[in-house]
């Protein structure tokens, strides 16, 4: 049984205490929020103390682990108190917005002793992680086509936006993470595109909320992925492995298993699952009990900083083929393909 | 090229009709139908001489068969004068609502030397087709329980009812046809119920419109079919076979093959084909070009009125189980299960 | 927090072990079993002291509620012997095979005031308990057909069967329960049928392993269910209402979301959950925490030991209707369908 | 009923011939291949006369119209022909692989006043059909994203390859005619890459075999077409339309309705519709009926000769992108979005 404290009460911090409270291997020990009565209502619903002071949490000899899910620039900092407490540590995504702070804090982590791990939560759906196993096993052949189709079932406020380092950074990182995941290989080049067609204001910033993506991986195997910050029928998540042997496609999951028919047409009632909340709901408690058996077991937990800095590497060149109109070679670090965490 | 008569110029004599013109063996010589103008509109359309009077018709030796679509209790009339013409003949189900009747138009026909095919067009749908075929091929192992699902999309008149002989005689005798002929085997006793749920007027006229049956047949073979006169969604046609080794389902059909998202839910926007004219039009073509296929050929055709005999049998035991609610045994013939033609 | 002694620790009493490990509102106090070695496997497990003696169980008073997963045959005695330490108590189905100590039973836990409820769980099934809101919501309108499939992967032992009570008593009788909680009526008649087509040794034992049910609802709704003991592509659980508004079906669940397609076919990879332990796994879950809080809150728990009356005299005219070959009433108790508990 | 003449007498020769003598308003009057036999095997099956000598063909007064059904090359010089002797004129996919002798061809056609109709058969299927309309009427809204897959059963012959003017001008030039009549627009700018990864042969000779192709709408609509030369599970067809009010697919055909289950797993028995010959059959039938209609009546058939221009104006910018790497812009004739046929 390892002793957790959150840092962050928002819609994340909650998630994980929630799956904190339900995990046989781990115990919620405290919440760290500046703003003190955040923290109060995580710990009233799923016990622990609520703490303003990050320092006093990990200086609690009954905490193993801290989990980061504060606003994204201050992951780095968190992340070098935590390893200088020889804590464990699980991160939300991204690490960091500058690659060059992402490599230094894989160094970081690298140097020191303390079990890391980046919440690339859906590498542990059900459904990902079996295609996943079928593509290695074989079952499709040689991987030729990768198709990941994610929408947003609505676009977050443009004050998000605003600092969300733009869509590829934000939200197609997830599907590169996946993409690599499941070909075993990082692309050579990359190449992207998009429109404004949900929000003139995210374009005003900038940004696109509508993305076609390339990536060109070493074996020839093309991969596609498309984006949308708004399909009103609900959180898309799909993916299709074509190869040489057959094809694998992971469907959409459907809030129950009920088929309607009735004088108009017929029709599933259930809508797809709203959104990464629910859809992903499951994958956040299996990410954290991979998290806590790691820790609990001392094994190195995945995905790694690594992986963190190959999907931001990715994402950052898709962001400038866009701006380009051409292939852009991602700056990786020197690990290559090897280097991705199964 | 054989030439062909039709006799009879209502929906069915159309559906025939329509058939042959696109028919590259065979050519439709002449319609008869005493009111002529009915004839004449058919004629119109799809080529040959509209005639009143039927002798007439058989009297052209450029006509080698005849299509029998008049009223049920005129059939045992016109097949008899067709084949006192030595006619080939394609007569409409049922052959008459009368076993005896049919008794002895059984024994006519055998006698003669006349090819006879009854109008069960649905063993000629091709999903219908593959699903026995692919049961007889033992792809579901030794046959456990078959179940047939045959819901019309609307009544009919009232006046139709009153003269069809009763629910089971005028429309489950297709679902008991099929299922002897994907069984490969008979009955040894039914069990049938119904309600009158659908319109009132139904059971004032003494028949139901929402029914049960149970077949049970030698081999221990389980059959259940349930009926509706009225399913808002469509004509819902589907058949399930159940084995020791496996089951296999013959799945309704769509108008298209779109499937449409939207705000409220997913939907297959294609309703269901609407009627047994859209739904089974592929399989009155193919009856047709059987028929049409046999007599050149010199075949005997398939259904047999054989058959016609046996589901009336059966169908005639249903009414009777319905009323006494209990186990009834059909009054067959002595041929047995052997005489199912293929 | 309520706390619970578990009579049993077989399959059903690890399922319930397991499922209070992780409810929030009780905890597992004790497990209990003359093989106090069975006993202790679980507790090491799931936590709680392991007894021989059921009495020294029900005189802790840190226990308020016990639940039975003892055999059949000893169901009654230990709910006396909880009703009087007034012990809320969740009994596994069947209460009794006796129809007249099952009326007993009734009468018992009715004038006493403790809480209990009957274990046919797939009441709490989400698909099944969406499908009956639904049809109580109206979105088929009247019910004029309910269809429910049922279909082991494989049959039991025959030792099991020959104390089963017969297949009605045994199996069929959670579809039973479940058609009248979805119709919201009881059957006025019922007839069955069976065949012993998967193991000759049950048709020896004077079972059968495969079957068809009808029941006429007062309503005129036509309920049919189908049984099997061997589907061999696994655990078939399938319900379909019809209408005179529409359909609504539910659907088999699958092992994952995966869809495969090599060059043989199409093909789902994923087999059908496996058994009831698997398809269930929720609905015991969900179960337990209905009891859990209708004891935590003194409302009375659901389904009643009056359910399992009205299913048991349903399952007994079944098996009288079998070997009469004829319809049968069932031996009701005077509650009629109101007394269906929602 | 029109007289049609047909121009080869290979696998497309032999298309027409059949779709030709199925249909009620045109009739095959002759065959023309200077290899008599080939044009004689066909006429023996479908009538008509066997002809070596075109100009003898063109020369028939009872010939309103001809099929070009020739080799790529030849075909402008039969338009040329066909033009002179004042016939209606089918044309197979595609024109020409130069782009300014098929802007010749345009002029050409227009000056004149014949009708002209280019072979783009897949606007005639009915599920995509559906699809346009569906897309037009509204149903998905504002058109953000198109995706096309189009994976064929197995590659051609090397010998093929070399002479189809690469993989987009060849194959991807169906998609990209669909594309555009479905979004209503033509593409301002292209990208396009492949790999070789189906067979070496087809790297050797300079293209590809596994492709994906991103076009650039106006609209900032974004389309993506993904090609294979091999799907091991059959000829792969599916369209899917996104838009801000919703999304529609056009699914894969399959060969028959079956659904089959065994102990190892869920399937569908029948594989996809095999290549273009089965999956299109009606398409190619229904392209016939509108050519020969339009005939009849005197009316501009569709697609047009600009619809050729613009579709090999994309393919060869796609071309030309996957060799540089970036966005191209195609080089269209001047009529834009609006000369897109309906």
């Amino acid at each position: 049984m390892i002793g957790v404290t959150i840092f962050g009460s928002g819609r994340m911090g909650a998630i994980y205490a929630a799956a904190l409270a339900s995990s046989a291997h781990a115990r919620l020990v405290s919440v760290v929020n500046p703003n003190l009565s955040s923290a109060e209502r995580l710990v009233a619903q799923h016990g622990g103390v609520a703490l303003r002071d990050p320092d006093a949490a990990l200086a609690d000899p009954s905490v193993d682990a801290v989990i980061i899910t504060t606003p994204t620039d201050t992951h780095l900092e968190f992340i070098q108190r935590a390893v200088s407490a020889g804590k464990a540590i699980l991160c939300e995504k991204p690490l960091d917005l500058s690659l060059d702070r992402v490599d230094a804090c894989v160094d970081l982590i690298t140097e020191s002793d303390v079990a890391f791990m980046l919440g690339f939560n859906r590498r542990f759906d059900p459904g990902v992680g079996a295609l996943r196993e079928a593509v290695d096993a074989g079952d499709v052949g040689k991987l030729n086509i990768l198709m990941l189709t994610s929408r947003d079932p609505a676009p977050p406020p443009l004050s998000y936006i605003r600092t969300s380092g733009g869509y590829w950074a934000d939200s197609t990182v997830h599907d590169i993470d996946l993409a690599c995941w499941i070909a075993g290989e990082q692309p050579v080049k990359v190449f992207a595109t998009g429109s404004c067609l949900v929000d003139p204001g995210i374009g005003e910033a900038g940004d696109v909320d509508t993305s076609m993506t390339i990536l060109k991986m070493p074996s020839g195997c093309l991969v596609h992925i498309n984006n949308s910050r708004r399909a009103v029928y609900g959180f898309d998540q799909r993916i299709e492995a074509f190869g040489d042997a057959g094809m694998i496609q992971a469907a959409n999951l459907h809030e129950d298993n009920l088929l309607h028919w009735d004088s108009k047409r017929t029709k599933a009632k259930a809508p797809l699952e709203h959104f990464f909340l629910e859809r992903y709901a499951r994958s956040f408690q299996l990410a954290l009990e991979a998290f806590v058996l790691a820790v609990g077991e001392n094994n190195p937990p995945t995905p790694t900083a690594s992986d963190g800095h190959r999907a931001l590497a990715i994402a950052l060149a898709c962001e400038d083929s866009r701006r380009r109109g051409c292939w852009v070679r991602p700056q990786y670090r020197d690990y290559g393909s090897a280097g991705i965490s199964k």
